[in-house]
């Protein structure tokens, strides 16, 4: 049993956790919990490594054997070890690194008559991991990027998401308005949501193409704005400034489903 | 200006931030920020207190007169005092206690033709905020809080339903089967949204009426449900196994205002 918080694969682990741009480096990302240690496993991740504590391996026995099945290396660590790679206030005592590669089971690919969200600059991890487990659960094709979203391979990304960062489709794009301009000259429909000049999304018929949603704070950039083939906006009789960026996609994802 | 952690106006407040139960013992509650606070007075509620710290004051100084003419009592206190009443990492060094009882100017009444909104147990105050938000951005009448949804008054809530929380029109009962018992025999619609034999909501007719939204893990108790006139549900394509509950209820109050 690992008992010591100077072990080389828990400070590794602990740093994973915290650090977007170690993540990246490595390639590799971290998950907290029975349900999405579970997630990743069933989805075809094989955990580079599992962490567990005596106590939670025995609490979930199913869920321990399926996990430990599937992991490269498995360590028992003691409580106090657990915490310090723990960013939850109760642990449940699983805790998995998983490698980004295992992700292109689920390949990306733009299709003409396909449904796809474009997120542009969102800021908070809870409204990223909202954004992805909504896009999943309505059916969305996948998911581009613009890289200065704050990191999808966070653990509160993954935790929000239920999951859908494992399997929803997604690439990254550090040009999102040239993405999208080449996909509008392809002739794929691409909406900006917006409030200016835009059209009463009730109004709008879709047959696949792009959502494209903005930053919480100032939405989408005029670049963007400007590579669509169409500006759309949500109708709100309230007194609210604006919706959640969450809320926002939310309605905007499943009015091109409707 | 304060500068002992130890002032009854501080530690008041700072229990006021921390405990419901203090809250609703006091009829208090409080807000932190420039914004939020702003908009407590420009939606008719007079600090009881408002604590600023020097820098703020002059950092803000058109926020900070507005703030301080609504007030009964304002002090200047120490950035030191600041953080022990601030649950944010960057505080902006404005602090009002607001009284409950300013809510009154917005009152709740049932009115057949109108639409509202019933959250039972809604545990998560991130959630409870974004609801409250997307339920004033929709343009919903009033809302319906069982006792045991979070605390509606706590600082996450305010601040996640970007002040709407001050304005939208509320009530709690300790009973909301029976609640939504009397309405439906009132003749007033009441829609349950859950998964079991429930109708796809694209083919519902609103015309005014309660939409009822559950718990983030067990969703709405069968009491609540078998109170209802109607069932309905979000028919989804994809693999997750629901949506957060947030998410739902945008989707929801926007097919009942479509």
């Amino acid at each position: 049993m690992i008992t010591s918080k100077d072990n080389e694969t828990v400070k590794q682990a602990a740093k994973l956790v915290k650090s977007a741009s170690f993540r990246r480096e490595r390639g590799f990302f971290t998950a907290e919990g029975v349900r999405i240690c579970r997630d990743g496993v069933r989805s075809g991740f094989s955990p580079e490594v599992f962490l567990y504590t005596p106590s939670s391996a025995e609490k979930y026995p199913d869920d321990f054997g399926e996990i430990a099945a599937a992991s490269k290396k498995l360590f028992e660590v003691s409580n106090d070890v657990f915490s310090k790679i723990s960013d939850t206030k109760s642990p449940q005592g699983f805790f998995c690194v998983f490698n980004m590669l295992d992700k292109q089971k689920f390949p990306y690919r733009i299709n003409r008559r396909g449904n796809y969200l474009a997120c542009e600059r969102i800021q908070d991890p809870s409204n990223l991991g909202t954004i992805l487990r909504t896009a999943e659960a309505l059916g969305v094709d996948g998911v581009i990027l613009s890289s200065d979203c704050c990191d999808v391979w966070s653990p509160k990304v993954v935790r929000g998401s239920m999951g859908a960062v494992f399997r929803i489709p997604s690439e990254e794009t550090d040009d999102l308005p040239g993405y999208i301009s080449r996909l509008s000259s392809d002739g794929v429909e691409t909406f900006a949501s917006t409030p200016r000049d835009a059209e009463d999304i009730t109004k709008v018929h879709f047959d696949g193409g792009v959502m494209l949603i903005g930053n919480e704070g100032s939405g989408l950039s005029d670049e963007a704005v400007s590579a669509c083939t169409k500006k759309v906006m949500i109708p709100m009789r309230g007194r609210a400034e604006s919706l959640n960026a969450a809320a926002a996609a939310s309605i905007l994802l499943w009015e091109m489903f409707r």
